[in-house]
């Protein structure tokens, strides 16, 4: 079967991703969203990190965003072709550092947990590391180096997505979707037909469709957008992570200076203002790991709502006949957009997704035996 | 003498009080600016707080600010009058609170210094400050209770000053002024005739008379807009200020929850741009002293270039024939405004200005054995 008509609810990193290559593959697509790439998308930090962010029992997120970091170079270069402009993807690799004791146990914890999956990581004391990035402070005293795990710039990368799904044939329409049925979008005073609608909206997933109700819940995150001055040290070539003192704190460079600081996370409902408390605690994380922020410009504060699920992996295919969920991304949407976008163009073809896509099958969560929500 | 077109140069706090009052007064008036009420007066806190930051061998800033004090309820009745809209005066008084012991010493050497000038303020503990303000955190330890000392919210005294003057007959061009002379104010690429020319152009006004060279410097200041959350404690009713662990910091409440926290103070030319550490300062000064700004809301972070002078006092008085100078009012353009407006108006008219202006006189500045430049 090929779908005709395909309506993408949500037009974030997955909605975007998925449009895109849809068109591409030939179909005809419609994207829905009251204000695309404004949502948590835009706020994201970009980091295609699975290897640094592995967790013991999540070994089936580590294999599914190792499958679409795997696929993120082709897909830049096609997404820069297409667009016509930068994809936003750099290539520098990611370091994960930790200041106090209880940090270092939690990198050789991760290394060696690493090691055992057969992924193995360098270790490096503070001197080596501060020899690859000058900028990091006396604190840092041990770190990993990950050089396979990246980073995009998520506002570069969005602008593309849309100009290539553009390009591609999609269009937009600038409207909220109020609930998805088989064949159907209702909007707030119309509806769109469709052969097959998408599902990917984010934190707002869960109120389109019965089977997603309960499924997905915001989880809120405040960044900091910072930009070095002349009178600064420069930031860091690689993205920069860690716990410090036990608190989980990334650093993303971005092109011309920029560094985006992040990420707190609170599950607070549908609220997306920043906090002072946040910001204070990104600041100090961030000035333990690189002293020099000090003296940065912060240009933007600004929250965002991940879509959480139980087990955070997402829910990724059929959700009933004509109806497909690409949503509960959690923090993984730009990592897992290359992957998801396959997926859901296969499934639109009537083929096989990729083999790791099948852990995140939505029937797990919607079978009522699986109701739990964990969250680490 | 009677001016009849009088230039305004600067569209911000005194820049607007000049134009309202000599409208009012029956000039024809014409307010230059590439974009009124945007620059340090946007930013400002809008303490109106002569007494709390009394300073020894200021005594001349004191009478002058206290003079403007005391005029600041009718000006504001008048504003709100003229301008149909709130002036944004509030009556709450203020407070001066400390943490630690050196903050009491400079509490109590404050107290004993307005004491030697009749001034009597009282003194609180902090179970007393607390019974005042529950909001106060335990680190505050000491107080001095100002009632006089009030408050006013910027931006909407600036609108109304905007929409008075407006109504008095003020006009408004849309440009930057390039230099000042007798009978003439130079634009960009035109000229404005005048009769008399008053500079109140802030910290540029230094560039626009050759008598003001040198005379004017920038001097940077963040602040921080917050906003009570429904889930954290509503900010105190009075304003509260305070050094914490020497530094000064200030909080003054805005309604509907608002609170602005300020500023930090740096000599870096003209800059405006945000840092983390002066961010990261602000926070950390104001949570000694109103822990649940944690929960709050963080609205705006922003910079501004207050006029310096080498004394403190501002520059207000005939500059030349047919040029008056009402700059310089450094941390307090928002205190001087009715006793600079009404010194303008008298000059321009040809009376002699309130006594307590003499100290401003521009000439003090302008004599080169009196060109040495200190700053607190």
């Amino acid at each position: 079967m090929t779908a005709e008509h395909v309506v993408v609810v949500g037009g974030g990193v997955i909605g975007l991703s998925v449009a895109w290559c849809a068109a591409r593959a030939g179909h005809r697509v419609t994207v829905v969203d009251p204000a695309p790439a404004s949502g948590a998308s835009h706020v994201a930090g970009g980091m295609l990190a699975p290897v640094a962010e592995a967790w013991p029992g999540e070994e089936e997120l580590l294999e599914l965003g190792a499958a679409s970091l795997h696929r993120w170079p082709d897909f830049a270069d096609r997404l820069a072709r297409d667009a016509g402009m930068p994809s936003g993807l750099r290539p520098e690799g990611t370091l994960v550092v930790g200041v106090d004791s209880a940090d270092r146990t939690e990198l050789d914890n991760l290394a060696d947990y690493l090691a055992r999956l057969g992924r193995s990581v360098t270790r490096h004391n503070g001197r080596e590391l501060r020899r690859m990035e000058p900028s990091l402070g006396p604190s840092v005293r041990a770190g990993l180096s990950v050089p396979g795990d990246l980073a995009v710039d998520n506002r570069v990368a969005l602008a593309a997505l849309r100009a290539a799904a553009t390009a591609a044939g999609a269009e937009f329409v600038t409207a909220r979707a109020r609930a998805v049925r088989a064949g159907e979008v209702e909007l707030e005073d119309s509806a769109l037909r469709c052969d097959v609608a998408v599902i990917a909206a984010g934190a707002r997933s869960g109120d389109l469709h019965p089977l997603l109700s309960g499924a997905i819940r915001p989880v809120k995150g405040e960044i900091l957008r910072l930009r070095a001055r002349t009178t600064a040290l420069p930031p860091p070539t690689r993205t920069v992570r860690g716990p410090v003192h036990g608190r989980q704190v990334y650093l993303v460079p971005r092109d011309d200076g920029g560094l985006v600081v992040g990420a707190t996370q609170y599950e607070v409902g549908f609220d997306t203002e920043v906090t002072v408390g946040g910001v204070r605690d990104l600041i100090a994380d961030a000035e333990q790991v690189l002293p020099g922020i000090a003296e940065y410009a912060l240009v933007e504060a600004i929250a965002g709502l991940r879509p959480g699920t139980g087990d955070n992996l997402p829910l990724l295919g059929w959700l009933e006949p004509g109806v497909i969920a690409a949503t509960g991304h959690h923090r993984n949407g730009f990592l897992l957009a290359p992957v998801t976008a396959e997926a859901v163009v296969a499934l639109l073809s009537g083929r096989t997704p990729p083999e790791e896509v099948k852990a995140a099958d939505p029937g797990r969560r919607i079978s009522p035996e699986n109701g739990g929500q964990q969250c680490r």
